[in-house]
């Protein structure tokens, strides 16, 4: 297989698509998510049998437990994608969304108009369901996607891939306004990456090391973070109850999540009332602490924390903390170690409230709350595709409207430049 | 010397200036900015003898008029230098605005802050008005800069650069907030350009060879445009009058100017009565026409156009000219022939306006007006730092808040997710 040859020709018919699918009115685009979801529906017994032979072939191969559990379309989660495919029919149309319209003093009227990007390209990893998700996510933003999931999930992916098809059809849109690409070879994910001609944007979706490689030899940008190395800090004079609550749930909520916390900031006034405290809940929680010789000093059966501890993302039931002097040291701190993703916290002050606001540079920063609502639904988006750590574009949960962007429209009456 | 480490250095160094500078308030960037015109004016000897050692250079390398015209700073171009930092100073600051605060049902409320970059970068030639330009934008938008001009005017940069200090200095804000390099080895660019960890977006402005080559090879995020294969489409029915005026001035305003019309577009029913009248404003404005079939039918004098016309960028009194039969065809044209720049449609029709708007995948899509009005002033940007033809991030004419991003702000009460 000419694997260059298959992935221009599929870029090609993408950016053809996508001039459909943006032309289309929602009603249209709504129209093949509902009749997607029938097609799913209908097939379930399809998708139960292609995800057999998928996990057959996964246990043959030595897939570990973890893997084949993300693998399998059970009922169950069958359900939940028609369940996201109705939500997403029902979320409001970005599209077309015209603002900021003023007269110039030449007399033209300038305005932005919200328009899809044109094709997404999505790289993820082997669990099936990201394949409705993410094309419904793009397809109701007005875009055409390319949709290269994990080998393991290429019979499940198929399948999933002949109802979307369907739904297409039904709504009188072009099949290639979702594409999935139909070889496991390594080198497609290569040819995706660098066709600026057919693709405007990559999400990639999956482990740390994927995304590295993706951002490295991408030739078009990519909406990715990389790590969630969160903290919360605890102010001066801050409400220690809430503190505890605060710091507790960001943990262990749940410990795989890239909004978890990861590093624990205490302000010196307050680490002799409530670390030992917070140690106490901790330990009870079954979270291993790792401290700087400070925080020892107030919980003296901490581990002591070395410098690859504060860059640390476990993902794990671990925790390092720092006592800090003050709000100066906590934000230098921040976005030094940090990753810029998601930060808290927990105080009384305004005005330290607000300095942390504005200074500290990560894409969600909070106050006085968990860093655990660092998320799409959570932020009332509706969906989200993914998290950007990134400064341009999106910043924070990417939702449908990071999928658009705004062009500039120009109403005239014959006006021409002096 | 080591070029690598002279530019780490300048990065860390600028990356902790940024930090102070997104933190201070508009009234000190202001006063910076407003310092450093002073510090201008005051210099205007240092610069003259400054910019007769470029000058001087420049002759014995053997610049060429054009060249050397753009390298000098006369009177005249300091006092647009001084005004240029007044009127700076006098737009609103984009940086803190916080917009979208609602409130979810965790009883979280979330919104977004606009926020510097962080640093930026800027590669362009030989005219050192543009230090001060970018380095006034970027100032006033809470970045930090690093600028790298052409090597023919480093001396010029240098004067330039050490009256920004001054400024910077009176502001109390820190001298590496904007930093000029100080080499002509090519070397710093190709460092300037792969410094993620330093760096946040490049803004290159210069010919095309130049921007190629900083978007091929950067490892940040580039803001430009390559082409502006700019067009006009007359439709059925248009105000023929108004169209001639829009097409004249689109193209004849200025040739060299990236949103002047390359292509002319023109309905089938309107070319008989349009294109000879056009062609005859033309041959008097000593346009050169390179017509398709239909159009040397209609004018026969024009000369034939080949495939490449319909891509070029004459910057030139040339104009590739194209009957098409509908709107259709025209958009269809565009986005495959154009550069996503600017574009306009001439018409009396609605829905036909209102679907060149949608559909048209340019950075400017225009009704009724010369695609000449593509420019930050013009849009009411205050300023421009330049024009994007990309889609993410700031797309048409860049001004202050295209050097902006915007962060999750939460504000809580102690909520934790459930």
């Amino acid at each position: 297989m000419d694997i260059p040859h298959y992935m221009q020709e599929m870029g090609r018919a993408a950016r053809a698509a996508s001039r459909q699918v943006a032309a289309s009115s929602t009603a249209v685009r709504n129209a093949a998510l509902l009749a997607a979801r029938d097609a799913l529906d209908a097939a379930r017994d399809t998708l139960a049998q292609a995800n057999q032979e998928d996990l057959q072939r996964g246990r043959e191969a030595g897939l570990d437990a973890a893997l084949l559990d993300r693998l399998a379309l059970t009922p169950a989660r069958i359900d939940t994608m028609l369940a996201g495919l109705e939500q997403v029919a029902a979320l409001p149309d970005p599209v077309g969304e015209i603002s900021g319209v003023r007269t110039r003093p030449s007399g033209i009227r300038v305005g932005q108009m919200r328009v899809p990007l044109g094709v997404i390209g999505i790289i993820y990893e082997s669990r099936p369901n990201v394949t409705v998700e993410a094309a419904s996510l793009c397809l109701k933003s007005g875009n055409a996607t390319i949709l290269r999931g994990g080998s393991e999930a290429l019979a499940s992916n198929r399948a999933i891939a002949a109802c979307l098809a369907e739904g297409l059809r039904a709504a009188g849109l072009p099949r290639a306004a979702v594409q999935v690409v139909e070889t496991t070879d390594r080198a497609a994910v290569g040819e995706l990456i660098a066709m600026p001609a057919y693709v405007d944007v990559i999400v990639p979706r999956g482990g740390k090391g994927l995304i590295e490689r993706i951002s490295r030899d991408a030739r078009v940008p990519v909406i990715k973070h990389l790590d969630g190395v969160c903290h919360v800090y605890v102010d001066a004079g801050a409400d220690l109850q809430m503190a505890r609550a605060i710091a507790l749930n960001a943990k262990t909520h749940r410990y795989g999540t890239c909004n978890t916390m990861e590093t624990l900031l205490v302000a010196a006034t307050e680490a002799d009332a409530l670390l030992p405290e917070l140690a106490a809940d901790f330990r009870e929680a079954g979270v291993e602490l790792r401290g700087c010789p400070q925080s020892r000093r107030r919980v003296p059966d901490m581990l002591a924390a070395t410098e690859d501890d504060w860059f640390a993302e476990y993902l794990a039931p671990v925790l390092a903390v720092k006592v800090v002097e003050d709000l100066e040291e906590a934000i230098t701190h921040i976005n030094h170690y940090g990753s810029q993703h998601t930060d808290s916290i927990v105080t009384r002050d305004h005005a330290r409230a607000m300095r942390f606001l504005r200074e500290v540079d990560s894409s969600s920063v909070m106050i006085n709350a968990s860093t655990r609502f660092a998320d799409g639904f959570e932020y009332g988006l509706g969906a989200e595709i993914g998290i950007s750590t990134d400064k341009l574009h999106a910043r924070g949960p990417v939702g449908l409207e990071g999928l658009t962007s705004c062009k500039y429209v120009v109403f005239g009456e014959g006006q021409v430049r002096r």
